[in-house]
């Protein structure tokens, strides 16, 4: 996937540095810092199972103010009991230290391998290091940092006016497995110099995650570490902007694009991922509705297999979609990749369509969109292929 | 797995034979007939897109009486509209009138692939050799004539005395890919010759059904054709087993062995497993919530790379047990491979007691409890490994 140019963004400094957690040397340990008190949101994991550092970064997000993130990848610090919680504390506790704030304005995240306790000694030395390497121009080292299993960094920026302002929004992800909605399972730091509240920040974060996060699916499994966090440190100037004006539509839009391009690059790059498909349904009473299933579908280890093999197999696509429950008629529906129809008000379009739908998803990238009847109710979501190496990769992850 | 000796059932005849409806040229059709009148429950999926063939055999199954039952594998009569439940009824009459009954006597089946028609000159041809094989003891080509992608036939006996009598109960059973609870994809054809009318047969199976067919996975996906069928002959002779009495109990007991073993045996045969695993889920308040998180962690990607990967990977089961947003304390859970303890009451067991465990995980078969709690409910379900065979065989299924 095509990347947009990474943008710093105004009183924000950031760094990515390695000190050993990740086994193979690379950057590991992230430090985000603002230059004044930014406003904060965030969205979590709704897993039941918490890592010790959303626990944290939770009660930050909930004060809706914050001066830093501290981040590392390669160990999750999930499943560790009491020495976790310490350990989270401890991170924020030494980038505080090490940047000269009070501790209460230090956000966590951790990714990474669950149940190992952190390595102390290389995680205080490498926030150390974070600390002297923050920089304006310091995000793609901290892109490549957050990675686990991803291939690729991932990054996206916008700049638009707004109300006479330049506002600046840039986002870092990383996601690559444990991909499922509520939160999609991931990371992503979101910054801007945009002047805005935090109730007006969170609606506008939640609004956007919902949208893009909370719409794809690598493998239909749930982190325990998920989240987005969402600095706004107001450099841009100006009066605050207020909930439901056009500015702040404008900044929500701006939000929801950062978070759609990352939530596709997570897609792209899902663990042995070959192919980014599209999939949008349509037709259904409700959004909702449309949402339910378009994520079963996405989620079918039948579908996505197929989607690897490049067969139009679209009865297991509507198999797919009568799992949920949800009633639309079976005999009624349509089906169509990219502007190829396969099937069409239950009809199959025959033998040359489908030849060319097969010829169509040898691409890398296509939609797939499934009219389910008439109503206004409609979703898009991005899903990614089942292949040999998403097996090869998870069957192996550990050793 | 082993398999039980196949017992012939008093009163009946079956036969499987090939016909051309599969690309290989293998058994393909089956017809399954009772000397008399017999008692008949069914259990169907749940899916809102549902195959001619279930749609008919609803309907006998609900009026609690038939005589005969045709299937036919390689073609799965869904998604094939119009014609589709026009071929189902074919199927029906054409059976009818080769054994000389009511075609409201007989019931169908189809499995395999989804969205085609079927070809209708070689299934009544099917049909017509059928049932001039029909034989007491043609069992064993029948359980071979049902396959799909499974690789071996399935089957299950058991004999008991129940009230003075001798009762047998036979089952046959396929079943690889698009398996998962309600109802399992797959299907099941059992026959009795206890003497009981449909109320008490249709209580019987569906307490079986639930605590068998319904409690495995494969794949996560429901199918569209997905019935067990029961049919109960009396030839043993004696008054009619009445619901909830000591010989109601120890009839429903024996369906339940019998569809256990039959469930087992598809999961064995999961499309690409190398592994079959028990799953306990305990300490839970209820039986439903147990039921909820072992399904939940039995369909796991990420769970089952890792029973591939024979890798002892705690954090996935724990991982997956906490998206069902089922409360439970994660710090106190306890997890089993066998009677080696590797987590417990939140304390993992050491390097040794891992190392045990990944060895104990090289084996095919083997048992993982996890305890979440002090509670009463605790359900078994049945899963296999995510193999890179699984996504070959998906990948490649129409081609």
């Amino acid at each position: 996937m095509d990347k947009s140019p990474l943008l710093p963004v105004p009183g924000f400094s950031v760094s990515g540095v390695a000190c050993g957690i990740k086994k193979n040397g690379g950057r590991d340990m992230i430090v985000n810092a603002a230059e004044r008190p930014a406003t904060m949101a965030g969205c979590f994991t709704q897993n039941t199972v918490v890592a010790a550092p959303v626990t944290l970064s939770r009660e930050i997000a909930h004060k809706g103010s914050c001066r830093a993130i501290v981040a590392n990848a390669g160990n999750a610090n999930a499943c560790t009991g009491a020495q976790g919680v310490d350990d989270a504390r401890a991170m924020a506790h030494r980038c505080a230290d090490a940047l000269g704030l009070p501790a209460d304005q230090v956000a966590v995240a951790s990714t990474g391998v669950i149940g190992q306790q952190l390595p102390m000694d290389r995680v205080i030395a490498g926030i150390d290091a974070a600390a002297t390497a923050l920089a304006a121009d310091g995000w793609e080292d901290a892109a490549d940092a957050i990675r686990t299993t991803d291939l690729v960094p991932k990054w996206h920026s916008v700049r638009a006016e707004i109300g006479g302002r330049t506002i600046t929004v840039t986002g870092i992800g990383k996601g690559s497995g444990m991909i499922h909605p509520n939160m999609a399972t991931m990371l992503g730091f979101v910054c801007t110099d945009a002047p805005v509240g935090p109730e007006a920040l969170h609606t506008a974060l939640s609004r956007a995650v919902e949208k893009s996060f909370n719409r794809i699916t690598v493998d239909g499994d749930t982190s325990t570490n998920d989240c987005v966090l969402c600095l706004a440190g107001g450099a841009a100037g100006g009066e605050p902007i207020a909930s439901d004006t056009p500015e702040w539509a404008q900044l929500a839009d701006l939000l929801e694009q950062v978070c759609v391009s990352l939530a596709k690059q997570i897609v792209a790059d899902g663990e042995g991922a070959t192919k980014l498909v599209t999939l949008t349904v349509e037709g259904l009473e409700t959004e909702a509705d449309a949402v339910t299933i378009a994520r079963q579908v996405a989620t079918s280890s039948l579908v996505k297999t197929a989607l690897f093999g490049c067969d139009p197999n679209w009865g297991r696509i509507l198999a797919a979609a009568g799992q949920t429950g949800i009633g639309f008629d079976p005999e009624g529906f349509s089906l169509a990749f990219d502007d190829r129809v396969l099937v069409k008000d239950g009809t199959w379009q025959g033998a040359l369509a489908e030849a060319a739908v097969a010829e169509l998803m040898q691409g890398e990238t296509y939609t797939v969109t499934l009219t389910l009847g008439t109503g206004p109710g409609s979703a898009t979501v991005w899903t990614c292929d089942l292949s040999y190496d998403y097996v090869r990769i998870n069957a192996d992850y550990r050793s």
